[in-house]
């Protein structure tokens, strides 16, 4: 809906083979070691025990990315809206499950559609829902596997009683045009639990809900469902769990503040692989200078960004981002730190975004590096697909 | 950046003359009534004073917005980045002032250029990007207008001392290239004080504050200079000051639920004309259910948004937007609310956005409707023009 702009401007800088920072900001990166090591450590913690990985392609919306997920042993990726599943789908992703309802009969028959395309599954908690759906992929001569969402303790989506689950199940039963492939059961409390053995009591605790609907189901003499969940916080929890069949973590791939301050263990500690460039554009006072960087290049319903210390010039230690406006942020330098140095006008920095998932859905394209100059540039292609 | 999307689905439902509740949703919405309200409510409190009206694109991002504000007699907008400069030039918006610094030399190359094309001015608080933008408009053969920021209690950008202001003055004359056409002198902190007699005072004490600066200039035989700042919740006062010849206001044009809450008198009270649509999309329990419409939609920075009271369902008496999740809005009912009525699947709301800026910088395109009908569709060209 966008009309072609007469003066279009590159990011200034931005060459394959240049310098990562000679990249005018504010710009989204990614470490690509550190992206890749993220990627081979999840395989690592699925696959090879018996239990799929799907990513959630809502944290990264980059079909190069869900590309690079699948060929590192993924099965497919989720999506958390419909555009979302057309714009990866258009880039060649062709293995989605929609974790997420749909209410409207147009969605449906576009779902229904877009099952003629791809693999394509959707999650439902209402009966109507399911009548929507099978009517669409009916219409549309496709078939759409559906999972009921179970509500493991999020209290967000999901049906929350055995009946109401295996009502739906025989709703689903009703429509040949639709199959029950078995259960999403998420629970995203449960990864921001801040020590790693108290995340592990609440994941097992929510795994130990799912198996109830679980064996609802087998006693109905339902077997090999799908059983897809988890995330980021509790992958290793929910592998052993012995519930779950398939793993939906999806920041794992390029992390964020909120993630990297858990506390974790060495069997899995997924590194900072997503920064945002910044500049420092003016320097009003010894104890606070302004970034380029500010609410519309980055969010905040997590909490401020941190600075990246591996990564910033040693007149950055003892300051912190503090304040967030629309186009800028504030640094300010803490009142006991020494130094006399501060950060010069127009030098740069790295910043670590709180919440990863919103920041990515306010960029067009990543840009990607390694070893300190610019290796790719990645579209963001589902940036802003919200319905 | 984005590769051509082989599957790409517009937005269910949306039709010019066809009714604005059938557009699937999230979709963000302009009521035309209102919008035009507040564009001619703005204008007739400043042109007719003797002060000009230069309204800020940073809040809607949109070229149609700010032609349609320049027709209602704006002098022409501001922008906050560069990018978004040129993304407004591109789609035929000649008259701008990037009301922020510029550090980075590539970045004043583009400026000089884009000032070759367009009426352009730019801050700066920093000798170095004074000579900077001097050198690259001599390249250029262009000619660029400077504001000095002066700091007016906002602690943000901009020079704090007649010295160091006057020392940009003398700086900037040294450059052929350049002239020096005022200050700049912005204290976001008194738009959000809430009363009005409160931010009357603040606004008050602010324009002293730049009156001291402006003497300074005077003694230095610089009269006639411009004097930029204010914005939506100061628009009255600022005008009444004597001190500011030109308004940024923004927000005005679409509002928010933060402006909104303000304590507004009958001289300036403008109307909520935007506005997300969104969609009951799932039902779990009798206090709970949850909207499509979550953080990718809207930003938090600001609050949560609240319920277009006027505008919804009776079923929505007594309810609330309780808590935003990435793609989700968690809807509370109040716990003495006794209705028995629930907001029915699949059925549509409003809802006004905490903060107006950075949600419009999450949508690609306004829906605009009056009467109940889409009458038009204006895309949102500075859409994540972040740089």
């Amino acid at each position: 809906m966008t009309e072609p702009n007469r003066f279009d401007v590159p990011l200034p800088g931005l060459h394959i083979g240049h310098p990562v920072d000679d990249v005018a900001t504010p710009a989204l990166l990614i470490d690509l070691d550190r992206f890749e090591h993220n990627l081979a450590l999840a395989a690592s913690l699925t696959t090879p025990h018996g239990v799929s990985l799907r990513p959630h392609a809502k944290a990264h919306k980059c079909a190069t990315i869900a590309r690079r997920q699948i060929a590192a042993g993924a099965v497919g990726v989720c999506c958390q809206k419909l555009s979302e599943a057309f714009a990866l789908a258009g880039a060649g992703v062709s293995d989605i499950h929609l974790s997420n309802e749909l209410a409207d009969a147009r969605k449906a028959t576009l779902a229904a559609q877009l099952a003629a395309q791809v693999k394509l599954s959707v999650c439902v908690d209402h009966p109507e829902s399911v009548r929507q759906l099978g009517v669409a992929a009916a219409d549309a001569g496709s078939r759409i596997e559906l999972l009921v969402e179970v509500d493991i303790g999020q209290n967000r989506c999901g049906v929350s009683t055995v009946e109401a689950m295996l009502a739906l199940v025989d709703e689903i039963a009703t429509h040949p045009s639709l199959s029950f492939r078995g259960l999403q059961a998420y629970h995203g409390g449960v990864q921001h639990v801040h020590g790693w053995q108290q995340r592990r009591e609440s994941a097992q605790q929510s795994a130990a809900r799912a198996a109830q609907f679980v064996a609802a189901l087998e006693q109905r003499g339902l077997r090999g469902l799908t059983v897809t969940g988890g995330g980021t916080g509790s992958i290793e929890f929910d592998v052993a769990s012995g519930v779950f069949t398939e793993i939906q973590a999806g920041s794992y791939a390029l992390m964020d503040r909120q993630y990297g301050e858990l506390e974790w263990r060495d069997s899995f500690r997924p590194a900072h692989a997503l920064h945002l460039g910044a500049t420092i554009m003016s320097t009003p006072a010894a104890d606070r200078v302004i970034c380029d960087v500010g609410l519309k290049s980055l969010t905040v319903d997590a909490g401020l960004p941190s600075l990246a210390r591996d990564h910033n010039a040693p007149a950055l230690t003892g300051w912190d981002y503090a304040l967030a406006n629309d186009e800028h942020g504030i640094l300010r330098r803490a009142p006991h730190h020494s130094s006399h140095e501060a950060p010069a006008w127009g030098s740069r920095l790295r910043l670590i975004p709180g919440h990863v998932d919103p920041t990515v859905n306010l960029h067009d394209a990543y840009v990607c590096h390694r070893g300190g100059r610019v290796e790719a540039v990645w579209p963001i292609e589902a940036r802003g697909m919200a319905w």
